[in-house]
């Protein structure tokens, strides 16, 4: 029996405030076998970022060229920058038995588990929404207005919780990291389509 | 946003010799919140074999009647002796939040599938079919003839791998029951039907 190594495609969505960015850095930075998906994107580079690390740069002709020609697993416009996860990134990653991590929005994630049915769909939410508005509240970074929004973002993005696989409680940080560890670990026994597993 | 513990039902299957027995133990051993299913059984209560812990020791006649009643998750006659897996114990056991796990047959196994479809699939496995042999040849049990039968079964049982979910490897004892229990510990996160998960 010959086991290729195949890596896995981690979805994690979260309402805005549940902590989703600083779990997700603490994944990466402690898992050498998995990695953030690199996006292409029309925005310009801030100081410091490099292409094809933080993202591939692009303008938007040539954006929408590989929209057209289906290159992306999901893309979407964000505050008129557009924003879009290469298939090519994925696939490559995945082949070389990293997993990829996406840290992306409720649609985006729907988005990528049509393409990619064996992705792994993670959710992160805080005890209740109480806690929520709370930690909206006390990172003192959105108006009054704005936290109404998220809040109301989060109600709906709730709904989807059915379309997910786990659900991560972020109480406590090293916890909620752990969980996602835990659930990133168990991917590497799941038998998974493409994976080379003949009898010898 | 209130949530219920609900636990899941974990399925162990392997050709004989691969070492589930082993790994079972080791995981019901360290795991508190998973315990083994108890069986219902007419065959006789060996030395020190208590009822309703490693089985419910019952008569033919009643075990036909509990069938037919569909009480049983599956059930099998095997060596004369009927062997079947009661649903009361299974429900009343998730309900307490706690995991079932089930040294089963692929074909036991399967059935399980079928009445729980969230049941949680682990098939366990030798690196190849010559360690297989090798291990089987070693702990001196069986007839050359009874071996060769094994492995056929073993390349049979090997062809319902894409009905289970995880595959793990026993290259080493204490390498497989780590990697059963992460599986086991990911199913805490898993988003389950008739888990109450409700926003407040």
């Amino acid at each position: 029996m010959k086991i290729k190594a195949k890596g896995s495609i981690v979805v994690v969505s979260a309402p805005s405030g549940a902590g989703k960015t600083s779990v997700c850095n603490a994944v990466i930075e402690s898992d050498k076998n998995t990695v953030y998906s690199v996006s292409y994107t029309t925005r310009k580079p801030r100081e410091g970022e490099k292409n094809g690390s933080e993202y591939f740069f692009t303008n938007e002709d040539k954006f929408k060229k590989m929209a057209k020609e289906g290159k992306f697993a999901e893309w979407a416009k964000v505050h008129g920058n557009y924003y879009g996860t290469p298939k090519s990134f994925l696939d490559k990653t995945l082949r070389n038995g990293k997993n990829v991590l996406l840290d992306i929005d409720v649609q985006g994630g729907l988005d990528i588990k049509k393409q990619y049915p064996e992705a792994c769909m993670i959710f992160i939410m805080t005890p209740d929404l109480k806690t929520l508005k709370k930690r909206l509240v006390s990172r003192n970074k959105d108006s009054k207005e704005t936290i109404k929004i998220r809040l109301e973002n989060a109600e709906k993005e709730l709904k989807s919780l059915n379309k997910y696989e786990y659900l991560v409680i972020n109480g406590n940080l090293n916890e909620a990291v752990d969980r996602v560890k835990t659930i990133i670990k168990s991917l590497d026994y799941r038998i998974k389509k493409g994976t080379v597993c003949k009898v010898s």
